[in-house]
């Protein structure tokens, strides 16, 4: 097919067959935030969860962390948002439309041609309030990252972990940004999900570091199926480096808008440790046993967004394909990120012996494993077969069983292969097995783990 | 043992390995707000995931959600909270004390004995600005529930989902309540991660569901753990009734500060869905194919606290036994929500071939497994194995493996359980399946399907 140009085939899917809506929609909406619907939650859900197997379970060198989304505000007055954190802004006089004032080309309004106010500065924290009298209230924000929730706990994390450098946390969660043109469908929202990862290197090493996980974080999305033609990595030059910043990658994906950015991956140094010490009067050093010296640690932190990887799977997955003179519209997502990994339909559903036989199949399917893993199995009857396959073909079931009448007597099912249209008959009792078996082919093929 | 009347063990333990932590607690703290730390933060994720499983992916009657925390101002409008979300408060006018007015005994300041005001309301709910200037912002909330983010989504998902009512609406998230004086550890916190469910029914099925409801919860605590004798349930009294309750049922559960509300099962009627299609004059009916006609469904509310949850999966775990005179600590968690289910141990750290073949071990369990499970497994040398032994107990780890060097030779290790203490010897190939099959055999035994 040709590559998509625009976004809207995307979004009009993901709000036909329920993976996002415009969030407080019957209430006109809210500027760019959006609610995850019933299957694009199991789809964020699996992308955290490839995520947290991959960089905490399957590895010996993290620590997970769950922190406050509202902190003190001395976090943020260390880390230097309450000074920095903002983006100019400008108001058109005529309609009162705000703009980014380094994204307005000349010196016009962009929705009404008016005259456009002198930049300033806008914070693009969300202030909120703590205490029940305004007067008396604490006053902080909504964190605009995960990572300083890291930050503040490296002693704690340290101190109960008993690890020794180089070791890293991880953390998933959500982050808000007031920002003044966010855009994009997902890709820039003001409510925003992170998966960030702070690793804690002996300065001198963190070099070595930095691409070790440039490296890995681009095997993971490539793993996880996207196009590795559509993956890169590119070093931000001197001048767009943030202040706290040695070095910055960013791992950049072709989205349908052109190459953008998926996730940064930052040699932030000392930087952070060292205005928390200053700010809090708290050491925040790391002891090295060995070499019988203290040092604060030097730090990588990959900076990755669930929505907008979420996004690019979306994307890449997304196919329009020509089948017998009918369009077909297909997400070929890879099997640990489709919401539904199985769906069973039975080929009549007004023959009571089929849909019960197609019922058993699916009950026994979806069964919790031994390995605590469960296949994600829907059963569906709510219409023809080809409209059924149509409707598991959009939303990216790779794999489709349907009980027939000779099912009844050969105790056989046909499993229909998302990708390739190619039937297979499988015993009943088989399914599981067969599942399981092409479930991990697909996955260990993708993540080129097959050869 | 004697049962806790304090959190205080509980609390030490918490901190002491690191499973909660006082946010922003390097700048002082902040008030009643905490962080998980790695071991708290795999406890949430694994009682998250067993609520998402059983409610959602084992059932053929629910849809998951996730919603926006910061939604449009009518919502709360609507829902009756900008309004009515109040606690009365007063003020000490001598040391400026805030205390919730309906919980202070008497006419004294509890804390210095000055003069309290008199009492007035405060919003529970937190503030926020969406927009670069306050002037032009729009003043809105951070959700105080998660609800409300399911009701105003109730015609985007039964269209997409095509279901039919009865079906429910599930989704786990974070929520934002200015508490006065929240207190109890994470009992009760300013920002606190709740599962609730909307489930939609005809009215006229409502008492029904509602009592299915409260059995099928009543019987989730159960499953994972929670000790039968400290679970009961207590249907509100007409006098304690919400303003949009037909009835409510709490889940008590008898921590050790007493008898206290672990989940809320309410009958909110028509009452969200109606008050959201007045306000936003949007239809919220449905139709009923078969009988032809629209109605307004009635909706049963199961509404679960993760934070809550976790501590009273906490509270139930601890124990302090005597064994040889010495005092042991353990918690007893379900194997499903133990942070770690297997720790790999060298007897001899120094041994290298001893080293070699624990870490091997490790990393066979570690694989993910062909359901898409993991066994959550860490490797640990550092510490003689009477230390190790008593830090596992201490976290819940269900099983500990130890290697020595008998087993460089007979390929066999020792499987000790944490309940009992019993050791087992088992071949080193064998140990997959054999940590399979007794967690299996722990988990069925526990939830009452093992006889």
């Amino acid at each position: 097919m040709t590559p998509l140009t625009t976004l809207d085939p995307i979004v009009s899917l993901c709000k036909r067959r329920g993976f996002v809506f415009q969030s407080s929609e019957i209430y006109g909406g809210i500027g760019s935030t959006w609610d995850w619907g019933p299957l694009g939650v199991e789809l964020k859900r699996n992308i955290k969860e490839a995520w947290w197997h991959r960089v905490v379970l399957e590895r010996d060198d993290m620590e997970g962390l769950d922190a406050a989304i509202v902190m003190h505000p001395k976090v943020w007055e260390a880390s230097g948002h309450v000074e920095g954190f903002h983006d100019p802004f400008t108001m058109c006089t005529a309609c009162k439309r705000h703009f980014r004032a380094d994204h307005v080309n000349g010196t016009a309004c962009p929705a009404c041609g008016g005259v456009l106010s002198e930049p300033k500065p806008a914070s693009l924290m969300l202030e909120t309030f703590l205490g029940p009298v305004r007067e008396t209230a604490l006053r902080t924000y909504l964190r605009p990252e995960t990572a300083q929730g890291i930050f503040v706990n490296f002693d704690n994390v340290l101190t109960t972990s008993r690890r020794k450098i180089p070791f890293g946390i991880a953390q998933i969660g959500k982050a808000f940004r007031n920002e003044i043109t966010p855009g994009n469908f997902v890709f820039r929202s003001r409510e925003f999900e992170q998966m960030e990862i702070e690793f804690f290197v002996e300065p001198g090493t963190d070099e070595q570091w930095h691409a070790h996980w440039v490296d890995e974080r681009m095997r993971w999305y490539g793993d996880l199926g996207l196009s590795r033609e559509r993956l890169r990595k590119r070093l931000h030059g001197k001048d767009e480096l943030a202040h706290y910043a040695k070095a910055c990658f960013d791992i950049e994906y072709e989205f349908p808008i052109g190459w953008s950015e998926l996730e940064g991956i930052a040699n932030r140094t000392d930087f952070d440790l060292k205005r928390h010490a200053e700010c809090s009067g708290k050491s925040l050093t790391y002891f090295d046993e060995k070499k019988k010296e203290h040092y604060v640690p030097y730090v990588i932190e990959p900076s990755a967004g669930v929505d907008r990887s979420a996004l690019a799977f979306l994307a890449d997955a997304y196919h329009e394909e020509e089948v017998r003179g009918e369009k077909r519209t297909v997400l070929k997502l890879h099997p640990d990120l489709a919401p539904v990994q199985v769906a069973v339909l039975p080929l009549l559903r007004n023959r009571p012996d089929v849909v019960q036989l197609a019922r058993e199949v699916h009950a026994d399917l979806r069964r919790r494993r031994s390995g605590g893993g469960t296949l994600r199995c829907r059963y569906d009857d709510t219409g023809s077969i080809g409209r059924l396959y149509r409707r598991q073909d959009e939303i990216g079931t790779p794999f489709c069983i349907t009980v027939d009448v000779q099912s009844l007597t050969d105790r056989k099912a046909t499993v229909r292969h998302r990708d390739t249209m190619v039937q297979d008959r499988v015993g009943v009792e088989q399914l599981s097995e067969y599942l399981e078996g092409k479930l991990g082919e697909v996955g260990a093929a993708r993540d080129g783990k097959g050869a």
